[in-house]
């Protein structure tokens, strides 16, 4: 599997899986069908169309290929009309979140390596792909980011995934396996922050003077 | 009159009616004359800019013809000495709104149409550029975003609108009479909102459980 | 010293200045380490990173050298060590904001210039570099931006510097004087707003009717 169409895999999953928890969170703010598909289509590919325009990838991946968009369009629809089944969306929210996060991660990290990128970019790239989408979904909506969420590790995932990926290919691996263990690192500290509560220790002033 | 006249046409007067409801907005924030003028380039030109960059049509617009950010900054000034003349500033804010958005629609549709994009991305670039302006400016500003006030049309007249155009042109009208036809759409059903309080089915969960 | 070296020495100056304003509002915010970076970076690229898209200048300063991240994260790590030295955090973040602000508006006028843009392009292309870094700090972190903060100086701080070098510059000065007036101008009215309370007349609506 080459870059290309690793990254096609990639950003089609992550779109699919930001744009349910788009949906989700438009549920909650109780938008119509075309609220639920427009903030759906923001959160999905909100992301990686800041690292297209930041790297000079023309045309941005969904201009390409507007697929993407019926695919988010689609999984608005499929929200709009069973996120009453749900027992608890918040819930559904920050899973689907977790995993949208695990995959476009790798899908920032392997478009700044297909354009040649200093690590550091390419680093930057997984962050940025991974938390702006869900980022503006969040600012959009009015709810508190999750990105942002004191006490939780989300943005650090993100770092040690696109950093693990540098890693593994300085070893000697193959690009899709570094990818996968990229999707696999961010995936598995978000759940144990979700889960048992990973943190790392957050800034705390001295108390105030008498 | 071909599609670059169009569209000049069009963003200036999106541009200038867009400023004035900026302005309006920075008078509820009560911002001094160069808070103003700011408030109202950034809605003036944001949905616009936005279209430029996604679609790659360097140089942006107004970084083009400059004169669209004077006549922005004229707007501001207006509005700063006669907007205590206004009787309801809100109402003001949006019906002034009501009609850029119908402007602007068809100035992103037609940009995109210009530059030779699929329908899809056709109808999404008359969303963004009808619809980012605005959100940009209440976000700033610290207003509930009309794009995502909850029971009104909004959104959903720019994307009637931009489909409008696209069925027009296949039925064989010329490119001037298929945005006229958008603006119209546009225009009638957010008015229809905003007086008669037309809109779509909102998502109701189901009560919760004793 | 030529423009791309000006540039340089103003875009590494504003980027550390703006990172060490980004960690301390992170340290309001109570993020951990990862969030101090994330949020020191930001600050200290956002407002250039608008330029560079805007002005179409690729690679944008930041993906050219990426030293400028280790800079703002370097700054992120000493402020989250420091910070609770500091008797007001507030107060710091309004000083180094000035501070960042008069470099700022200095790099961007010259950037614009360097591309041969148009007077008002470049006055601003001075006021988004100067103050777009700041408010996507304050929006992210949920605090009240301070380029709108009523009854203060910040964005005419910069539209002043900004003019100022086109003055400078037709009155026959180097490009280096004139950028220096640039963000002597810059700061001395900031300063001026936030310790003497320098300001414009705000808009004020005539009183209620009875």
């Amino acid at each position: 599997m080459n870059t290309l169409t690793a990254l096609t895999v990639l950003d089609l999953a992550s779109v699919v899986i930001f744009a349910l928890s788009g949906a989700l969170v438009a549920s909650r703010a109780q938008l119509d069908i075309v609220g639920f598909a427009f903030v759906a289509c923001l959160t999905a590919v909100g992301g990686g169309t800041v690292r297209d325009v930041l790297l000079n990838r023309h045309p941005v991946f969904w201009i390409e290929s507007p697929s993407y968009i019926l695919w988010a369009t689609g999984a608005a629809v499929v929200i709009f009309f069973t996120a009453h089944l749900l027992e608890s969306r918040m819930k559904w929210v920050i899973w689907l979140d977790s995993f949208a996060l695990a995959v476009a991660v790798p899908a920032g990290v392997a478009a700044a390596l297909e354009t040649g990128q200093h690590p550091v970019i390419v680093v930057l790239m997984g962050m940025a792909t991974g938390s702006l989408g869900g980022l503006m979904r969040d600012v959009v909506c009015n709810e508190v980011p999750l990105v942002l969420k004191q006490g939780e590790l989300y943005i650090s995932c993100a770092m040690a995934g696109a950093i693990g990926t540098l890693i593994a290919m300085t070893a000697g691996l193959e690009l899709t396996t570094a990818l996968l263990i990229c999707a696999g690192t961010t995936w598995a500290l978000r759940a144990g922050s979700i889960a048992f509560g990973w943190h790392l220790p957050v800034y705390k002033s001295r108390p105030p003077r008498q």
